[in-house]
This record gives structure tokens, C-alpha cells and sequence, in this order.
């Protein structure tokens, strides 16, 4: 490659790792505020998060088509055109995280508008960990560090435990008091919303670490078969 | 290209779009089995959909490298190169989709154990419009057909009214006997879970409108703002 290609070529990577990272700040802010929004009951809050998502669609829409520059127009070797197809499924998962988090404004929302049936700790603590995860994710795929990326698996156990904690606590709750059971079952959407955040994050970190170290952990066993 | 590299080349191409329909084939029988292992209360089949996933698995990880092997090998120009990378997202969500129906029949395996209750009629027409989404979806793709792609939009607007019809008639049944409130969930979560289904389908339907017609239906007006 002649030397001029070769360095916009580096500087398109470069961007492509920064755009991704300023993808997941976007997201991780937009999860942050949702369920912000329902803990502090800031309504204008949760229609930000609403508005806000356009950016999100906006940069997954960018990345996508910077990826397929890259790919057209420089060749990319083995390893980053790996990196390369990978960026283009990740940005796939942060845009629909983005959508997730534009769901749990919309339920915040409507929850806002009545009194609340208690404060809310699990949730917000769901949130906290999902984002924390998809920043380690982020980093552990732009720095290809598959370790980084196998500690977020364990911290989805802890997301799956509290949603089952909120589960049970909103199912004796409108058992107890069959009234609830419409405003129950928006909150408990809320925490199903959030598990599913953490659900993508995990499926990226499951891909990182494919992408890192060729094994496949997203379906143990399946990779050694085909061998 | 030498004539034989070009052939080696078209044939891979048809081998990515065969093994793509192949993948959707047993994603749609998944679906279509999950839903029938609850409606049928056949517990044996639930398993079957559990043990299957394993192909559903296997054969992500090999149209995954048989698209990077295109890319390294081939070098694909503009409208090979977005089918290629578009291949790689859509088999993310095929593989997605077969975990959600593995999901259903764990389900169908808790809930075959008590008695039923009631006959479900919308759950599994639910299942039946996510299966013609899906085949449709990729029938659509391998042709570059937006037309086609853009019927499933309206698909996924039943999916949505159906599901809405179950969590209202579950509601319903839950306050009058806060008893059965947890069955009523686990019946609940089979309904989201074709609700999903239908919603990556529905991602897949606007990648592929995209793919052909460069306009964005994901993000109506984020396309336009770019330019």
C-alpha cells in the first residue's frame, strides 16, 4: 500500500475506534437517563433520552458506512477486517440498546404520571451495572483484550439475579393487590428492558472474545465440532 | 479477476445465499416447533428445539467465516461487499432468534408440568406470522427485493396487536385470581419472546430495504441529515 493510502487508511481505524467509543458514551448515557428519569420522575428527562436517540441512530448509520469504506477501498488484512466486521455488528447491538432505553423513557413516562408504588433500588442498580459493562465492552473490543471482555459475563448473573429479585417482589406485590397489576407489569417491563441491555452487552462481549482469541463462546462446544 | 477466481468467487456467493436460507429454514421450524411443544403440551419437542440449536449455532459461526473469507479473498465490489457484511448482521439476529425459541420451550417445559390455563389460539398465530415474517425477510434479501421487505413491516404490526391482546387477556385472568398470576407470566414471557422475534425479524426487513434502496426506514430523516 502506498505510503499516503496506508496513513488515511490508519486514520480511518483510528476513527472508527473513536466513533465507536463516542457511540457507547451516547448509550450509555441515554440508559443512565432513562431509568433516571423514572427513579427521579423527571419526565422531561425521559423525552430527552426520546430525542436524544436520534444522535444514536444518526452515528450507527455513520460507522456502518465508514466500515464499509474502509472494507471498499483498502482491503483490510485478517485480523482487522475482523475488527472491522465485528464494529459493523456491535453498532447493531448499541443502536437497539438505544431503542431499549428509549422504551424505558416511554414507561417512565407513564409510571410519572401517577404516584409510584414504591422507590425503586434494584432497577436503578440494574442500570448502573449495564452501563458499567457496556463501557468494559467497548474498551475490551477497541483494545481486543478478550480477558476484560470475559469479566462482563459474570456481571450479567448479577443483572439476571436482580431482575428475578424484581420479579418476585412486583408478583407478591399484585398478588397481594390485583389492582397494581397494570402498573406492575409497566415497571417490571422496565427491568426486562434492562435485562435485555445487558443481554447485547453480553452478546458483544461473547463476540470480543471470539474475535480476540478465535474461540467461541457464544455456543461452547459448536466451534471445536466443526473442526 | 482470473476466470477461475471469479468462478471459485460466484460460487461462494450462491453457497453464502443458499446456507443463509438453509439457517433461516431451521430458525423458522424452531419457532414453529417451540410454540407447538406448548400448544400441543409436548414436552419431548421442547427438548428437540433445545437440542437443534446446536445446528442453528454451528451454522452462524460457518457463514460468519465464510463471509470473512469472501471479503479476504475476493475483494467483493460496492453491492457484493453490503451483501456480504449484511449477511454477517442478519445471521446475529437468525441465531438470536433460535435462542429466543429455545427460550419458549423451556418455557413450554415448565408449563406442560401443571395443567393449562386455557387453550391458546393467539400465541401460536403469533408464531405463525414471526415464521412467514422470517421467511419472507430472507426471501426478500437473496433477491434484493425492498417491495417484498417492506410487506413485513405491516407483519410486525399484527405481532404487536397480538401481543397486546394476550398481556391484556393475561391482566384480565391474573386480577381476578392473583393464583395464577405466576403461570400467567410464564405464558406472558412466550408471547414476548414472539414479540422479539418479530421485532429482530422486523430489524432484518429494514437492513434489507436499506441495503437495496440506500434509504433508511430504520431512522426515518437520519439519512436525509447526513448528506
Amino acid at each position: 500500500m502506498p505510503v499516503h493510502t496506508h496513513r488515511k487508511y490508519a486514520a480511518e481505524l483510528r476513527e472508527l475506534r473513536e466513533k465507536l467509543l463516542t457511540l457507547g458514551g451516547l448509550v450509555e448515557e441515554a440508559i443512565a437517563r432513562s431509568v433516571r428519569s423514572l427513579a427521579e420522575r423527571d419526565t422531561a428527562l425521559a423525552r430527552q433520552v426520546c430525542e436524544d436517540d436520534r444522535r444514536i441512530n444518526r452515528s450507527e448509520v455513520e460507522i456502518d458506512e465508514l466500515c464499509l469504506r474502509l472494507l471498499a477501498l483498502h482491503q483490510p488484512a485478517a485480523s482487522d477486517l475482523r475488527f472491522i466486521t465485528l464494529a459493523m455488528k456491535v453498532v447493531t447491538d448499541l443502536e437497539r440498546i438505544g431503542d431499549l432505553a428509549v422504551n424505558i423513557a416511554e414507561r417512565a413516562e407513564e409510571l410519572n404520571a401517577i404516584p409510584p408504588l414504591k422507590p425503586w433500588v434494584d432497577i436503578p442498580r440494574m442500570a448502573q451495572l449495564a452501563q458499567r459493562m457496556l463501557k468494559e465492552a467497548l474498551d475490551a473490543f477497541v483494545a481486543a483484550d478478550a480477558q476484560r471482555a470475559r469479566a462482563i459475563l459474570a456481571s450479567d448473573d448479577e443483572v439476571d439475579e436482580l431482575y428475578r429479585k424484581v420479579l418476585r417482589e412486583l408478583l407478591d406485590m399484585m398478588a397481594a393487590n390485583p389492582a397494581i397489576i397494570p402498573q406492575g407489569m409497566a415497571v417490571l417491563f422496565v427491568a426486562k428492558h434492562l435485562e435485555r441491555i445487558a443481554d447485547h452487552v453480553t452478546n458483544v462481549a461473547e463476540m470480543v472474545i471470539f474475535y480476540v482469541e478465535g474461540r467461541d463462546v457464544r455456543h461452547p462446544g459448536s466451534f471445536d465440532a466443526r473442526r
